[in-house]
């Protein structure tokens, strides 16, 4: 979507250096827009593990770069060198499933290269794909979601159409468009009137610092709130529609996905108000059977105690709590099925729960 | 409760000058224990305004003594300056019925004086007699609010009992106990095994900052959590009591709490974990019929735009959200009667809603 009025991308192949891709190194917005060029597949865990990447589709498509980087970096080296490159990236961050679907998309065409140049070959072509299938499904995820904005749009009578997202489930979390943010950018850009709520998500604030900084990029009207304040605008009757993103959907329509999803979710119940998840396949995992089987990443309790931002020095990181005071920190909660309205996928709008979801994507079942 | 080994209150008659009260400034805690002398009705309205002081009691507590500091200042001026100088103390914060509850009630004690003179000495004993009361209220609220805990601790059978609370409604809030710490506090000292779970309480983060303060102080055993937590721990079965305080709850028993209060009432209610509401009578509002009655303050959007902390340089704000984005920040929420356990009171312990309410406190109604 639009930045400084250009498009731009989240990832993508670095325009004068054939070795490379370039990301954005998202620890620095909204303050900064550092460009970052990744080499090997070192560089992608790290920008995978240390968070310049990250949301579940972005942290998948550098994963599949990652793949393409190790393949040449295995070349002279003993056949394990993939097969633990792949481990690695599938590592460097344990909640959210595309990583693994990535890897091993990419692991799965590599297997059929008869020499180490065809494997380099491959693997870059599996990643190039890989990054434009999860572009096309962040698309169509606007395309049909847009519907439902539109609906809510005819009911209001020239009103804006109120949206709370949760977290940044936006185009920096997937390559453009974004999962959550694909329906909201498409209604904004063909004319429909709404307005954002967005919560900050403590701890690492992706929603007031990458949310709002793209929402604002792009033009679309939206207002920053505590992640508390999540139930006073839906109990003051100021959220028609709640949309938030999936790091890993299981097969009976769990969602897992940032902490904090889980009390919008409650909210949204107790007040009939749609509660819907923009999946794209990549993060759908029809091999768990519910959301008490996905590792809930617990992070470093530093990322509680601490904030970064911008001060008359420029970036600074200022403590919170007491020095001897613990924190805990983890990074993902699971929204039962029962709660969620349905989901918004690349094929279309479905209901909650197993039936529906095999329903859209029979040959995953 | 403790600070550095000794026993300390949050407002105090100043030991060397006769014509002050000192307070802790509580914006600078966890950081700095500063204190500050207040000798003015205005020094009283700005530190309730611009929360050097906060939390429902305490703020009643300041407001008493602004009503001292008043009657002396009305020697010589007309009749009318008792008047505006109560209405500044009641609008110097909106949502705490507290407030006016302590400015009434040294009216209605200043009333019956027959000379100047005799108004300053029935104001400063009207606001000290308000400070005794509160403490006694917080005090009887642990003696009651124990039997709860000690309850959920003798079936966990040597576990310590987990208690989540939000925001600060400990000591800092009150003048010493605290409203929901008091029981806390209680039990502890009782030797009873507890964990208390701080949520930070975006956007002025009181648990982490103050709760977190207090009890690390005290040497009660606890963890700070982002607010976002607040359904894992409940849905994971961490948590065996929530216990918040209130600003302002109203004849039907609806708790206007600081915000987010109502989205962890919502988890709780979700996993059938009590949720006990501390309320002293002072904060207790029969005359409201329910809590769309109370006026929600809204405050400035720079506190969720930016955040005050520890860093290499010092006490230091950065900003956190781009620098054209709009926010919005509501101080507080409501949690209808409905998802309410019961009420911890200086009178013992009652159920939730009005009859309740009426039973414990009859001569309110």
């Amino acid at each position: 979507m639009l930045v400084n009025g250009k498009n731009m991308h989240s990832i993508w192949l670095h325009p004068d250096d054939s070795a490379a891709v370039q990301i954005i190194d998202q620890r620095m917005l909204p303050h900064r827009l550092v460009v970052v060029d990744l080499r090997t597949s070192e560089d992608c865990v790290s920008a995978i593990r240390d968070m310049a990447v990250r949301g579940a589709p972005l942290i998948g498509v550098t994963a599949a770069f990652g793949m393409w980087f190790a393949a040449k970096e295995a070349r002279g080296q003993d056949e394990l060198y993939l097969k633990a490159a792949a481990e690695k990236l599938i590592a460097a961050r344990p909640t959210a499933v595309n990583l693994e679907i990535a890897v091993l998309e990419c692991m799965d065409a590599m297997s059929e290269a008869q020499s180490p140049d065809e494997c380099i070959l491959i693997a870059r072509a599996a990643a190039e794909t890989f990054l434009q299938d999860e572009l096309e499904r962040a698309r169509l995820i606007g395309v049909h979601g847009v519907d439902l904005i539109r609906e809510v749009a005819e009911q209001k009578g020239g009103e804006p159409v109120q949206i709370l997202t949760h977290c940044n489930a936006g185009w920096l979390a997937t390559v453009d468009y974004g999962t959550a943010t694909a329906p909201i950018y498409a209604a904004h850009d063909e004319g429909i009137l709404l307005h954002v709520w967005v919560s900050e998500t403590r701890p690492r604030n992706q929603g007031a610092s990458l949310t709002a900084w793209e929402l604002l990029e792009h033009g679309v009207p939206h207002t920053v709130i505590v992640d508390n304040a999540g139930g006073l605008v839906i109990q003051g009757g100021m959220v028609d529609l709640v949309i938030v993103g999936t790091d890993h959907t299981t097969r009976n329509g769990d969602v897992v996905n940032k902490i904090g999803t889980y009390l919008k979710a409650l909210a949204a119940d107790a007040h009939d108000i749609p509660f819907y998840v923009a999946l794209p396949s990549s993060s759908f995992d029809p091999d768990l059977a519910t959301g008490a089987d996905v590792v809930i990443e617990e992070r470093s309790e530093l990322e509680v105690r601490s904030i970064t931002g911008l001060s008359e020095n420029g970036l600074t990181e200022v403590r919170l709590v007491p020095e001897n005071s613990s924190a805990r920190n983890w990074g993902f909660d699971v929204t039962p099925a029962e709660y969620i309205t349905g989901f918004i996928t690349e094929r279309g709008i479905c209901g909650s729960g197993e039936a529906e979801l095999a329903r859209m994507f029979p040959e995953l079942f």
